[in-house]
């Protein structure tokens, strides 16, 4: 069987690779120029992608999204993250949040069109904490202000590695992998 | 000729047709379930709707749609302020700039579809600050923090009648029904 992965990023198709290789799955990478819907909840956004993709392709395929829920901000930005730090970075972040509770959930949800076009979700979560400072290291997105729970440092300080074990995005694609496996 | 308005907002279509009833257009209301692109910009996610309800409707048409953006947080939220409102208020914006410049833009664009489906954009703009306070008024969005140009109140304090002479939608509507008055 084989199964696309519609990403643009390199970097998560050879982590998901590794990951389903042990499924006896073979993944494929397709880049799909898709205009995501307007929601901060990641997984009604995924399930969007995979359906659009799907109508593109007409082959079993999935795709993957992040969001961040802060507490403090009633849950806010969810997956509006990317243009929230864009705009106004992981300081204006820590600004907005300036005496308030860290509480946070950063969430991976793998969202996967089978050949009917039918949509199925899996959704990893780690829960956390906002730090109040920008972890120096591994640069990517929020996970500088991102402290996982259990952990006393920021996903960035983590690194790379580490953070692959215990992310989020690593539990989603587990949830999905082991879901392929067993079909 | 007869041009569908695609809004689920009453009040927004009774603007609209005493604006264009005096072009001699003939206005119709229309709702369409339309995903919005998640995107900053008003002008790309009004041309995507305006797009999309075409491909539904297959008759003239067009949207409005609005954003505010603040300069202090480089152009956030623009179109996303729904949802950046909805999550963390008024009093949480105003938190976000303690300290902060207050420069701000309203901005509205109308996206028409001709016949043909071919869009072309009318885009109003509002200069104006985000206030210190939330203002006590006319209730609507975030008309209780924005404070136009040459005036001294937020939108809210105003009030709508008022508002609605000397907004940014109030210009893209005109703009849209000088166009259509001149084909």
């Amino acid at each position: 069987m084989k199964v696309f992965f519609i990403t643009g990023n390199d970097g998560k198709f050879r982590e998901a690779k590794a990951l389903l290789s042990k499924s006896g799955i073979g993944l494929e990478q397709q880049h799909i120029e898709i205009d995501e819907i307007q929601d901060r909840e990641v997984e009604k956004v995924a399930r969007v992608k995979a359906k659009f993709a799907f109508s593109v392709l007409k082959k079993p395929l999935f795709v993957e999204d992040t969001g961040l829920y802060i507490k403090a901000l009633n849950g806010y930005p969810g997956n509006l993250i990317k243009h929230f730090i864009e705009a106004i970075g992981r300081e204006g972040i820590l600004k907005c949040m300036e005496g308030e509770p860290r509480s946070a959930e950063a969430v991976s949800v793998v969202a996967y069109a089978d050949g009917k076009g039918d949509v199925k979700t899996f959704v990893g979560k780690v829960k956390g904490n906002i730090s109040d400072y920008i972890g120096k290291g591994y640069e990517f997105a929020w996970d500088s202000i991102f402290i996982p729970q259990g952990h006393t440092k920021t996903f960035a300080e983590i690194g790379m590695k580490e953070k692959n074990r215990i992310s989020h995005r690593k539990k989603s694609m587990e949830m999905f992998a082991e879901w392929l496996k067993a079909q």
